[in-house]
């Protein structure tokens, strides 16, 4: 089966339990996850073969990153030892009109501190046929920028397929005022990106007209214009969602490839339990899909969606669910929620 | 007042905290309940005298049974010491799209050795007027539905009223393809029965015209061809739960009498807390609204689907309301629920 | 910038966790609130100086007020001590169909038995401009009656605006059969009223024609005769709560000024994580509103509605949003409620 | 079997988690008993028939009084309802050098109102051959110390062995300044009487020569005095508790009957999970030994402080251990606490 | 590095949390253990390589196994999947003189329907030099008894050491009144036993003059009529518990080999945090010990204790502290036991 | 009364609940604490008014550190907002063998910012007349080396009583290899110090002959020597931990003033509840000691030493008793342990 290879930060996420503030948590849940971590053990759940390259602290916390990534069966010869400390964040869980809040503490941390050759990318990409990045680890660091792209480079090399999560966070990007230049070298040799029209308004400044952002056709421009920029894509996607609140969102999403577009079912989110990682899992689903359906792209694209609308209803940074679960809401609908005894 | 018995299972249920799901659970919650004992539960805490009976092992978990009823005021004489395990089942609670998932570990239990003979079914069903049994006792073993058989027999000779959950599951009746000719042999004795259209399906293969489990007159034209084959059966009832998903439902029902046929209102149950025991929480209000309003039996349909609409807002398997609680919803409706201080 | 004074009780909240009923508690959460209280920490969370005037007993629960109020950062000089208890109260959070109840248990409190005399009025409210007391004093006792009217008199005598909300209560008002003598003295003294159909109505005797108090109209004509009976008055407010069930209501409010009658927008408030302190919540935004834009009462009643439909989104009694977080919303909308990161 | 009926009030517990002080908790553990409730249900659990004679409102709380007796197989037909609020206390449970703390918040409660004529003594005493009271009921309201004694009359007059733990609370008692005419008129009536030395100063103003509560010696010369004064006195007992800290005490008890003065083995209990309701578990074993072991009061003395000493591990106020764990352990000794697999 | 490979079965372990009783439990803290997965957790943690071998269901419940094993680098080629139910045990955590208390319903399991031929003993043992069985795996059926007899004739055929952990339990060996000549045959192929005094009177019915259990000088002797039994055996070896409470033991271990005996420093264990699994850090210890140490048996007998003193430390089933925590134990002493900061 | 101001770093402190290890914990307890933060609290606790100086990021966790001074009635004026980040640190909270570990991660704080001139020293120490240091400032960094200086000096200019805890921390002092000369500095312009042998010789390389820590006579050599160094040190002290485990200690201290060597009682600690902060409570207990006993240092000492052994029973960094509390140790021994009732 085809292996995948994922690249990027593991946090220690700290989360007020239940509603809970900031101001008001005595106790905060502690999970380990990042965006690539997300998709790595999504599609380890999934049964693919997936592999994933960090760097954690020497110490117990390091070794909780490990440990959590061997559990769900993710291969960590990959995962480096050394540098200072472990990025955090702390997450505050909204409910109805009160928006969750995330609080980044990961500047200095073991993974922003790589640096060049520290990686033996080569010995970790070989043998596998797929490798996976996101815009959130060249924007932590320009040392982690550059060894992402050392990274991308080698797996081209090896003949891997390059996908991309553009992931663009305001909160990060410190090092630089212009992100572009990175994420162009970077872009330029990856064949499936998901993009929001957001990401692609921040990274490169293109926008279509008449701004819209929960109108397919208004997605459906932008990831035109973003082809027409990177000729190399093959696929490039997009999620919808419409916040009707923090508790209640729609989900559905948009792809394109070869000038076909392809729109999936819509979800409708009610209560969402947990929306972090929504986007990671939707990606671990789209290169399920690539990989086991490349013949029917509808149903590629439909099973993402579909994987991604059960991660809301998940606790903790990563979906959880196997092909089974996913495949039983794509049949049944609504009835699939039904007691299974 | 008319006095209940009730024959079944008390299992510990372990259900995950939260809405996590089973790999992520470190704690269980555990409380104790079955079909029947929540049955059992919900009519004294209507205020009528309910016994129940069942066995249990002679370990520290069979005597929370004890505890357990005890509590809520079921009368106890009728509860066996002896076997070797109590039978448990695992619940991992679903939310949105994911539904819940329950895992059945009631093999070899207590209840399901019952043989013939241990139980003294004069001295527990005498000076009761009413006797309940659901579907799943014969489901666990050949011995226990022998001994339902038994006890259904004796209540015939006593004269009690006998009413029956059908309650098809299909992770039971392992010991026999052929359930048909068990509860044939039950249900020619049983008076009251709540029947979905599914369980009469697997139970005897009856199903009336142009599928649509959503739709009520396929309810009833099931209900009525159920009454066909048992004339003996004088009510004969359905709920109609239509899943938008896991913690959505809506909520009523439709009772066949005479050739009369009953709707109730429809209740939009949203957030559920706790789905399991919403169908015994009607069966204990249908029994309470047929002892207390047999003159009135619309008023008695609406009170099952009401107290059960209330059961739906409470963690665990029991229906803890009282008569005022459903009362005053069937009065008040949503204002019901403003705050009451 | 001007300083408000808040007179009133504050009680130990013990809820039950998740939506447990009373009989299911085996831990209640505590939390320290009072419909006054709430008033001034959300006022001081919104950077208003806000001052507090209550008694507690000298024990260690009394002591906790003290805390609670000062991290909050609300001025305790006006904090009393004697007494023999702490009042109380119990709270079962409901969910659905099920409303929360609420028991009080805070009869012969510290501050049920305070005495003419025994609060400096005159060194509490000095360097304040605003004073606010609530229809909740006068009803625990008759001294607390005199004691609230003696407050409300050195209040105008120092040419403090007043304001009050009716909040009347059916399970207070237990020493008198006529509450309206008493609240007459103390309305006749205030300046800005939160005054619901209801309260009106069982203070005053005074409804408007064809009840029906999910119509605006039916409560601007309400306010319409209670400014008619209390020229006085120069603000009447009421909120408009229609409840869904007890985990849905709508929220908005309606605002009658020198005739100009002013409406919100309309709040969906869904799911509803803590129901409890939603006026109080109201009533701070409402003060924050007119004292920061007077000059802009649909904005101040804007304000003091978005502030409160953000405290349905927060467990315990007081609102702990800041003003940014309010603004956001007005400005935002729904899209306010997406992750920030 | 003999049956005991026991009369006291139950209260609500509300202590703090783990050793949090009070002003740390965000939560309380809440759970129901009373000095003589938890000799009810200490003897329910040994299987010896015991009945409850108290008051309780008329709301969730008092149910859940109800609820609880019941669950333990205590007999609650001498529960009556009425009143105003459930008697409560708070509990910081201190460790190390820092010692537990309670506050109790008992006063106005249903119980603290019963007066003369409310209970029906003479049907809720028939049929048993002991009664329990404490010194805790005539302290807690001069009604309550008249009802104990009516009942006490009746018990006397029904033939019953009378017993008394003695139980002096320097908080309660504040109706008058010399419980000791109260505390003469029950006492003269009672045959078993559980009294340490500073309980016997408090009420009667006795004591020996050369104070030293953790002297054996002396209090035996107390017990000798207490039963020269009342010599209706069969049975007087003490504990000998010695306090290492508040995690570590030693404990036994001494006997006095007929001029013969029996002296129990000595635990070392450390560390100590619950102190709280060390004394009633003493009592209640004490009857148990009385019962059963009449003919050797050393056994029934050393049963009682074993029994004690295995409540000293048990949190809440109940002792809920088994005759066979009292016995494993008398037989075993520490070899006893290996586990049992 | 020496590869050790273990067989048992690994059950859900739920225990109270706190130190409740059985009765006073609403949630279970969940794990997963058993003797021999303990050991192979241990060996793992400390670095050495370990692989496990047993049965699981197919179900969410045997994947937490998995994925549990795998957290800690358990190789789990060799765990099998098919079968109804996961065994599991229910654990009362005692505390002074009450001692723990553990219920079993690991009957009917996956692993106890273990059958000849299930397991491919050759591929699994291959490359390794170590196999560790325990007594529990011939308790649990005749079957699991002749499937352990299989592994441990196939790594006496390949060479391996073999080592095993006596571990009577007198709850388990149901389906035999003799179990000598079961573990004759197996322990006659066995060089490394951990066997305590009771262990081998109820196995082989033998015992040493002078019955003294917490006497060295009396396990010695013990030890010796085993070997003179089994001359197979090349190490024997005997933990030293002695019970002062529940919360308080002394440990230490005597080793005989050729004729040689060690005994080991002494350890004052208290507070013990969780008991269950000391013996099987012990037997891990000893491995580790053993393998690492060979020439030091002194060191290798001093270590497994150390280990395994820090084991009741921890809560749960296994050891997770590393060599280096043992090492530090073993050169300061108490002073290893000040904060690391 | 005497105005105290403490200057240091406020952290938020996460926590393993229970005694779970880093690799076990799925939450973390959070507090908020500092050496010198805690010093502050108790003071303000024992009611000494107390001031803080120290800086924290401009976000919801910076917020915390307000609010939980605030709510001890520690005057805030003195917190500064700005910098990345607030330092945090991970406790495991270790029982009998396993010690606690700390692992912190506090580099760039924004405290370990703070610049020269940031502070407003003279606003913030007028008024005062105690100021209180450690050696956790000058170890985070140079910059904060730097900024304590500057308080020194201007609390010298102003005629304050200037106080130190030399708290070595081995896992600080990254930025030089010679502490010495900094610390040399600041103790130069110190009254009173609270140093312990080790501290001393890290720092200062100063050692008596024959070095046994727990030996009084050896603390009494080392702080002659370190007050011949710094002959401006009024008062020297030391505190006196031998460690049995990481749950038992015993605690005492020792003072040199004048050439007078004063030792206090000895406290046998057992079981420890949170050991983190033990030495801040001292250091609390002796300001106060000083400031309120003058006239008799040994009161002084043992104040300070029985408040801190009270601490050892009280989770989280602060001391969270009274004088009241303190007093009654003192006088009553062990017998201060018994329940307060």
């Amino acid at each position: 089966m085809k292996k995948v290879a994922c690249f990027g930060e593991v946090m220690m996420r700290l989360s007020t339990p239940g509603h809970q503030m900031f101001g008001q948590a005595r106790q905060f849940n502690a999970c380990y996850g990042g965006a690539e971590a997300n998709v790595a053990i999504s599609l380890a759940t999934f049964g693919v073969p997936a592999s994933f390259i960090t760097r954690v602290p020497a110490n117990d916390l390091g070794e909780c990153v490990w440990q959590e990534l061997r559990r769900y069966g993710v291969v960590t010869q990959g995962v480096y030892t050394g540098g200072d400390r472990l990025g955090l964040y702390f997450l505050e869980s909204g409910a109805g009109f009160r928006s969750s809040k995330v609080i980044y503490d990961r500047s200095h941390s073991s993974f922003a501190e790589l640096t060049l050759g520290m990686i033996d990318w080569e010995a970790h990409l070989a043998g596998h046929e797929w490798f996976h990045w996101s815009g959130i680890s060249p924007a932590v660091s320009q040392s982690a920028a550059a060894v992402c792209l050392e990274g991308v480079k080698m797996a081209k090399k090896l003949g891997l397929q390059i996908s991309c999560d553009l992931n663009y966070r305001s909160k990060l990007w410190q090092y630089t005022d212009s992100p572009e230049e990175i994420m162009t070298e970077l872009l330029a040799r990856t064949d499936v990106v998901l993009a929001n029209p957001d990401d692609v308004w921040h990274y490169f400044g293109i926008k279509a007209e008449g701004y819209d952002i929960d109108d397919p056709a208004y997605n459906e421009a932008v990831l035109q214009l973003l082809v027409q920029k990177f000729p190399n894509i093959k696929t490039a996607v997009t999620t919808l969602r419409r916040t009707v609140n923090a508790s209640h969102n729609t989900w559905a999403a948009l792809m394109l490839q070869h000038d076909e577009s392809l729109v999936s079912q819509t979800y409708d989110l009610n209560p969402i339990i947990d929306r972090v990682g929504g986007g990671d899992s939707f990606m671990a689903g789209l290169i399920y899909g690539l990989i086991k359906h490349s013949d029917d792209l509808q149903y590629a694209l439909e099973f993402a969606v579909a994987a991604s609308a059960l991660k809301h209803s998940i606790e903790g940074d990563a979906n959880l669910v196997k092909v089974a679960d996913v495949a039983k809401l794509l049949e049944g609908g609504s009835v699939a929620a039904r007691v299974s005894r």
